[in-house]
């Protein structure tokens, strides 16, 4: 089995959305499986001296229309959500927490919560939708209740962040392919002509 | 026939070089000529809050690695050029004085600018360099050189920049198709699905 492609997004980022419905059948169809890594903008903003692009003057404007748009073309279901851009740091820390003892049931969770944010447009930021979730996909709701105070989460998930931001991911998808960087919902085509011809 | 495309970019932009390669094919499928309008992202950032890509941190780096790649997926000639990013004043100006005198060489002209400088990676910020390149597609130089300080061709490239803001051009490059917003070499199929369908 050839090398995982990993695959980083922000809960609250709408290609980040997009992009999770492709990229699993993608790298299938190569001989792929996929890290999905929730990772947090604020600290990768904080870093690259960018804000989300919905607080921008001209391009708020724009990407408000590109989503349902993109989306459409797609074929995919959206809703744009109220309010955005949320907190999903509960989210992420529950995805860690999960993945550390049932992957698939972690991966399960993030596309419920993609589902719920974009695809019903209810919020995700609060921890007991987080939970509510998680229950619905087979985890402990109670041990993970007490989980999203621990402190060892809490540092989880910081360090997946730190890592993501050492590696370079500099925006929601962020794609890595045999070391090769990937930025957008729109370099899907890149990434699978990468993965089928190894690169060029 | 139908509106044509517009298609606002600015000369020191690679996506907007790349784009540049295609968009004419794209609108002539579909009975639709292009309308190339040269913009200076200065004054766009300055309204949106942002700075060329390769200035910030984690962005910069990553589109260092994404510029030559794309070029080469797309099979269309890179080099990185020095000093980037340039000031494209002359070449813009330039641009709008020779449309308004024979559109056919202007389009011409800023092939043979996009040439030069992603093509060759050679400096184009120069005026002589403009002149020497208007001239080649059949400009009159000494009308051209002593246009490029005259007060009108001055305003003539300001109210071009203004009036892309006031559209929402948020990037380079921008297209609008029958009122509808694209920003970015990679929304080139969406543009193309738009002039086909007549949008969804």
């Amino acid at each position: 089995m050839k090398a995982p492609v990993d695959f980083y997004f922000d809960f609250s980022s709408p290609y980040g959305y997009l992009a999770s419905w492709f990229i699993d059948d993608i790298a299938a169809r190569h001989g792929r499986e996929v890290n999905w890594r929730p990772i947090l903008l604020g600290p990768v903003f904080q870093h690259s001296g960018n804000s989300p692009l919905v607080n921008q003057p001209l391009k708020g404007a724009y990407v408000v229309r590109d989503f349902p748009r993109t989306a459409r073309y797609l074929k995919v279901p959206f809703v744009m959500p109220t309010p955005f851009p949320i907190a999903t740091v509960p989210a992420a820390r529950a995805f860690y927490w999960l993945h550390d003892r049932e992957p698939a049931q972690a991966k399960a969770l993030a596309r419920s919560l993609f589902v719920r944010f974009y695809g019903e447009g209810r919020d995700i930021s609060a921890a007991d939708v987080v939970i509510e979730l998680a229950g619905s996909v087979g985890a402990d709701t109670a041990a993970l209740a007490a989980a999203l105070g621990d402190p060892a989460v809490k540092e989880r998930l910081k360090r997946e962040v730190d890592a993501a931001i050492a590696k370079g991911v500099c925006g929601s998808p962020y794609f890595i392919v045999d070391g090769e960087p990937f930025w957008g919902s729109d370099r899907l085509g890149q990434v699978e002509d990468w993965l089928r011809t190894g690169g060029w």
